[in-house]
């Protein structure tokens, strides 16, 4: 059983249809992968996942390992049967948690110059950082890494990386990127000591942050070792769309087409689906639709979003396809969010009643703009495989302009 | 079509089985109303409720006639169509709301004198208050209390009530009985006028405070009008349950038999239910097993109870079939909540899984812990339908001593 096989390459992008296996069952991609931090999508339990027939979830390694801790998880069989999901995991090793943390920390200068700050200290074998529950001192190696998330025993698992900021100065940049070269080899060597009866599988993660030759370089390192995917990191993956563009024009060219390509943190706005299926990504993950699902910020399809336009002014891209339900023109409103949508929310309330949920700051509010916003992301993801595998991706991407 | 039928009269005490029977479907008695406040029970959706098998919730007039106002509900054809709940609704008059907002502000005397305050003002019309969420003024009389209840569009409404404190000294109880009375007239007046295509049944209220006379008085005068059932109201009631235990002794035997009972608020455990349902009544309605699961505290069976008694020191009556899950000792423990509870919870998640949530303040939490105690709950007030059947109440009762 091969871990990934190409069902269809369309031909007018680098757009591609695909099946991933693993022993929780098939992934089909390009897929987008709710994120379910601390064992749990919030506010969905593992039914309404099925029930969205969600393919993948992600875990948090982070999170995880503070709380309720590796060891607990793996005491209970892992994260599959700790939280109850039957279907395939993907955790992430950290770095991205831990770094991000340092940044914060950072947040008064123009150029972080580095990944050091008084809560993440980076050596040669590893980082130390301490913990933003309870300020406790933690340290994760790339051995560590991948032990920690065998012992939650997801179905792929992530090399333990040094993610940069997009903007700090070449030479940190190229330090950070070698370092993380050097911990994938470790990564690699620990995946095959580890006596896991189901190995997950390795992804590879590069990095290089924003300067071309660096992503070049790293594309071609990470591409050369012996992972079963392909990451692109760095902090502005997903959030800066037009520097995630460029990047990946720079490196998708030198990643090997056989394996599966995954962009960590893409998924604000459908646009950025869009964008990065249509270069060949075959998986990412956000947590906006979940997030801005409880601020009341919900998806709707471009007929909606048209008559938003034409009624209350334009919007900027990343507002393009989202209502606010929480302003007060929903408050009698007695149409569903979205009138094509066929989720669970959508097919059994108003606009109204959502408006008046949170007004009165009730839990379901939550609940029902959370299973909204993931179907609406889970339902484009299959209508850009059904136009892929007919090449007609490009025309759909049209619709979505 | 009788509104109520009685199906079974317990042997050995009051306890009897009944249906009733509405345009949204039947009810079996004795029956738990979870409470909906603001149209939802908090934490769960509509499918939630008819997976419990909930054959009736409570909504609140208060609560709704604030937020978001009983005309729009209206506008979308009432509560049921509002909030998408297709089974029997119950709407309380507002009374108790308006009026223990008045008592909590005269929290710093001992025995309050009235329910005269800065934010209630009673008057012989009616009564005028500030709603609690901005501050603006409202009022209810008994006519805008019933014509409110249509608007909402419920299948069983209330009478319009002056709802005591049981300590108020007896000239003001008689006082606030006497005009509930002549309320109690103006509202039957008020539903015979009201043009609603299918009549709402309409419940009267007795009050009389901790006063034997006035308690006797108020049931006879109650239950000469034409009311389809009757119900038990005062503040204490559920609150205080020798108190409510001894109100009913002194007016079960007054209420005609063939009308249903209601207690007004009691359900604050399992053995309060066991309590009401003993002196015959049919039908009662309480917060606790919604609010305290959000805290997480868990209701669960006597062998559980009894476990936990040996291992963790004595309970008291209220706190005796409650775990609390947040305990540190429930972070490592592999089973549900109850081993013998076939809810979802109990059938998917252990318990150290749901403190898990806790610990992370995680949103699942509280709708995992809402449908374990509902469900709990629920299936208690079934198991005393059977019992009761089978004329063997009381010995079921004794299980739970």
């Amino acid at each position: 059983m091969s871990f990934f096989t190409i069902t269809h390459k369309e031909k007018h992008s680098r757009a591609r249809t695909g099946i991933i296996k693993t022993d929780h069952g098939a992934i089909e991609t390009p897929c987008f992968m709710p994120v379910g931090t601390q064992g749990t999508v919030k506010a969905l339990d593992v039914n309404d996942l099925h029930t969205l027939d969600a393919q993948i979830i992600l875990g948090n390694t982070y999170h995880l390992h503070l709380r309720p801790g590796e060891d607990l998880v793996a005491e209970f069989g892992g994260l599959h049967s700790f939280m109850g999901w039957d279907g395939p995991i993907l955790t992430d090793s950290g770095g991205f948690q831990v770094f991000s943390l340092g940044h914060k920390k950072n947040a008064g200068e123009d150029t972080p110059k580095n990944n050091q700050s008084k809560l993440v200290r980076i050596d040669e074998d590893g980082v130390t950082f301490k913990s933003y529950i309870d300020g406790s001192t933690h340290r994760f190696t790339p051995e560590s890494a991948i032990d920690i998330q065998h012992k939650l025993g997801a179905d792929i698992i992530m090399a333990f990386d040094e993610c940069t900021p997009d903007d700090v100065d070449m030479e940190y940049a190229k330090q950070a990127m070698e370092r993380t070269h050097r911990w994938a080899k470790r990564c690699i060597a620990e995946q095959r000591k580890q006596m896991t009866q189901s190995k997950p599988a390795l992804f590879g993660i590069m990095q290089g942050a924003k300067y071309k030759n660096l992503r070049i370089e790293s594309a071609k390192v990470i591409s050369a070792m012996d992972f079963d995917g392909i990451a692109i990191g760095g902090e502005s993956i997903g959030y800066n769309m037009d520097a995630t563009k460029e990047i990946l024009s720079w490196v998708i060219p030198i990643i090997p087409e056989e394996k599966p390509h995954y962009t960590m943190g893409v998924g604000f706005s459908p646009l950025d689906l869009f964008d990065v299926v249509e270069q060949g990504i075959d998986m990412f993950d956000c947590v906006a639709p979940t997030r801005i699902a409880r601020n009341g910020s919900l998806y709707v399809s471009p007929a909606i979003a048209k008559q938003e336009h034409q009624n209350f002014g334009t919007k900027d891209r990343k507002q393009k396809y989202r209502i606010n339900i929480l302003n007060a023109r929903y408050a009698k409103d007695a149409s569903p969010i979205d009138s094509s949508c066929a989720c669970f929310t959508c097919l059994t309330h108003s606009r109204a009643y959502i408006h008046h949920l949170f007004r009165a700051e009730e839990l379901l509010a939550y609940r029902l703009t959370t299973i909204h916003n993931v179907h609406f992301f889970l339902q484009l993801m299959r209508d850009m495989q059904d136009a892929i595998c007919q090449d007609r991706f490009l025309a759909f991407k049209k619709e979505w302009q």
